[in-house]
């Protein structure tokens, strides 16, 4: 085992450890200088890139065009929307000043006392209030209508307890911000990018979610209705992976903006809001990766292949690389990213220890008897299984492959999650399992108290109402009240 | 004339004024609530993210990778680099305090004074502190060498007098930082990426520039050379449009950022940083609009096509459509942005001047007469020529009157450049001409005073020592001093 692997914290030890090892043994991210604020370092933001590449044409596919609003909200703006200062107005960094002065020695900076803005500026949590003082400028017919925009930015939220990726201060997003002319249209709207979501966290990150609504408590400052889709980790609690708001008239009424309907009548424009964030780097992570580093989804890896020749000496390189070519140009003309890794001042072992700690999905390897007798050696990153096979055909061969590794790692943690899915009608019972993690179905009679309680018994919350489980009545396990429906709960990050 | 043009000052009357209009009346971008920041609107943006697309690939090939660094920077990094703190610290946005809280009325927020920061955090006006901050921990021996990073970000520099584009408070860019063993690999890779940014400029957005070196006094804060591509507006004005920056080891020393060498000896890195942004949606308006609306390059046109049926009817309509479909799909097969418009609430007039307004490179437009004699009437943004061409081959056709256009445009800016490039020796005629713009190839002492002299009575400063023009040494036309080389002197934005 190459050192990099030999002090990390094993899952089983310390879950939450063996996570903020990964991150770093993985060079994914760090912490910076600024506190709670990471920096992201080129393999973690490659993955990044391609989590963004695909949703972009996702959101583009349903209509979406991308803008760009200011970073700074004026602090006015924050009061404007009585549920949204609530949820927002707390952990903000806020601008005050807009000039340093060289200090007396001329050595250092200090803030400029004559340099106080008139209304300190806040920089976003999130962007709904400034696009909708926008939004009423662009506004006017029914013929603007729908207006879908979407920003690819930067936000921050002045976090107490930071962790990479899954809560930082300052992070990374997307934000849709869309308007329309009626109640159903903007509900319908809420709803598709909430299957968009869940499509890309299934089909592209492999993991598997529940969607749901959030409860009342659990929803987002000034939205009617909180959509969010769910997954798994693997110490069982929840990561809620991405939201998306049904914002009804309130911030079209806050903004004052009104829109000419057919008959030429004014009325409010109808709302809403969804973002998925770096935070699904967390997700990725938490839900396929083990004791040996990452796992990647082939789909979203920054390396889809890796070759390493095993040589001794230029000139069995040398022939080595000639036969090993084709088999990368193949590669790369199906659309698959190859690194091959010819570099001398490393040992294979080393290499093989550092590509699986990386997550590589598929590891070729080529030594001199190899070339004797046409093969090569193959592994596979999601079951560590290794085996010689033929060097013909090996380009079709790594294609299926990963395919079918992309298939294999989903249906693994589907597997997971589905085994951590439990009926639970007794408190008490509920109370003692939920410490083992897990996604608890159990009536709820829809109070905020029997919420509290369960949070304050538990630390678990309810994570939503879920469309893929039968919506039968039944009874509170906690309060013995009539349920309506049946909530998934559960412990979260 | 559609109702969009009719307001729009003409380029003669006041070239200021109707750059402003454009800007508006094409929906690239508005001001926003906050003091100079921008909105960028979603046809601005498809023009940034073509940009981006097209830049980001060119980065790399050379070997750059993407990442992302902390938003803000604490106050004391911006005095670790001296002669930086002097170009950085003045006007810049500063975080003092992390919460607010509501007001007693309940129905406002004001700034929590509890949540005081310690130490003031700026929003980064350009991130080389936190990065060779952060640079300290990745490089330890020659062999983390070169490391090469770049990330799309937000920067904020607090201007006083902002123009959507050319000066904003906040604006969108690329900063590339990279790290090198040798002088001369560092200085190499600022030479490349200058480079880089002069291909892009003149091959994706046609605009010819001037590549050169800037004087002392016109240098980064903190660089030992500051390398530049100019670009001539159509008023004969200077826009600086990239830099590219040979650090030395300042930003080493100031941080303490050493490399093990091949002896094993501690030695100080060398350092390059490199930027474009969303400036270049500026250069593009000012090199090739027209008074008609935007002339865009069709490399970097958001729609590249646009077909527009005339039709009465819904039966004509459909008769069209039929007809040209294989148009568009054929089009599009060829990688080809192509709008139809057959959107029945807006006359062909004023679609047509809307397109215009928009710098769609070309028009295609069919009516029932055109059905009958297998025409199409073709309209080339950059001349307004139209002419009715045979439906058979358009797609050929009009794949190489893109070429076509974007040749042109870009020879007519060179054009324009090159006979507003005028060589002077007396400074009193310098004087005099300078007043109506143009680059001036003037020798020059390489002294501040003359310098200072020039910009005092001309408002022209020195743009570069260029490299395109021979470097006869001769006499300074200000001071009468013997002169080593030419430099450009021109106003600028």
């Amino acid at each position: 085992m190459a050192k990099e692997l030999k002090h990390m914290t094993k899952r089983a030890e310390n879950y939450s450890q063996w996570y903020n090892d990964l991150v770093i043994k993985a060079d994914l991210a760090e912490q910076s200088a600024v506190r709670g604020c990471m920096v992201i370092k080129p393999y973690g933001y490659a993955i990044w890139e391609k989590m963004q590449a695909q949703l972009d044409k996702m959101f583009k596919e349903t209509g979406v065009q991308n803008a760009y609003f200011p970073l700074l909200i004026p602090k006015s703006f924050l009061s404007r929307e009585a549920e949204h200062v609530k949820g927002f107005a707390k952990e903000c960094a806020v601008v005050t000043h807009y000039r340093l002065k060289a200090t007396d020695d001329g050595n250092a900076v200090e803030v400029d006392p004559n340099a106080k803005l008139e209304e300190e500026l806040i920089i976003r949590p999130t962007s709904e209030t400034i696009i909708w003082n926008t939004y009423k400028n662009w506004i006017h017919s029914w013929r603007d209508l729908p207006l879908m925009c979407n920003q690819w930015c930067n936000v921050m939220r002045w976090e107490m307890r930071t962790r990479p990726f899954l809560r930082t201060s300052e992070f990374l997003w997307q934000e849709g911000h869309t308007a329309h002319a009626t109640r159903e249209e903007a509900e319908k709207e809420a709803q598709t990018m909430l299957h968009v979501y869940a499509d890309f966290a299934e089909k592209w990150l492999a993991v598997p979610v529940v969607q749901g609504v959030k409860s009342e408590t659990e929803r987002f400052a000034g939205a009617l209705d909180t959509y969010t889709i769910e997954a798994m980790m693997q110490d069982g609690k929840a990561l809620q992976s991405g939201t998306s708001h049904f914002l009804g008239q309130n911030f079209a009424k806050s903004f004052d903006v009104t829109y000419l309907n057919k008959d030429n009548k004014p009325e409010y424009v109808w709302a809403t809001s969804w973002g998925v964030s770096t935070r699904l780097i967390g997700a990725l992570i938490m839900t396929h990766s083990d004791d040996n580093g990452l796992v990647l989804p082939p789909k979203i890896a920054p390396i889809q292949v890796v070759i390493v020749p095993i040589f001794k000496g230029e000139e069995q390189l040398k022939e080595l690389t000639a036969k090993l070519q084709p088999v990368i140009d193949g590669l790369r003309e199906l659309g698959i990213t190859v690194k091959y890794d010819d570099a001398d001042n490393k040992r294979p072992g080393f290499k093989f220890a550092d590509y699986e700690l990386k997550g590589v999905p598929v590891r070729l390897a080529m030594g001199g008897r190899d070339l004797e007798n046409n093969t090569i050696e193959l592994m596979r990153r999601d079951t560590l299984e290794k085996e010689s096979v033929s060097f013909d055909g090996i380009v079709e061969h790594v294609k299926a492959l990963l395919d079918d590794i992309q298939d294999n790692i989903f249906h693994k943690a589907k597997a997971f999650r589905d085994s951590h899915i439990y009926e639970c009608e007794n408190y008490e019972e509920f109370k003692e399992k939920v410490k083992d993690g897990g996604f608890f179905l159990c009536h709820w009679d829809g109070t905020e108290e029997t919420e509290a309680k369960i949070k304050e018994d538990t630390q678990a919350t309810i994570r939503c109402v879920p469309y893929m489980f039968e919506q039968t009545p039944g009874v509170d396990m906690v309060s013995g009240k009539p349920a309506k429906y049946r909530v998934i709960i559960a412990r979260s990050y």
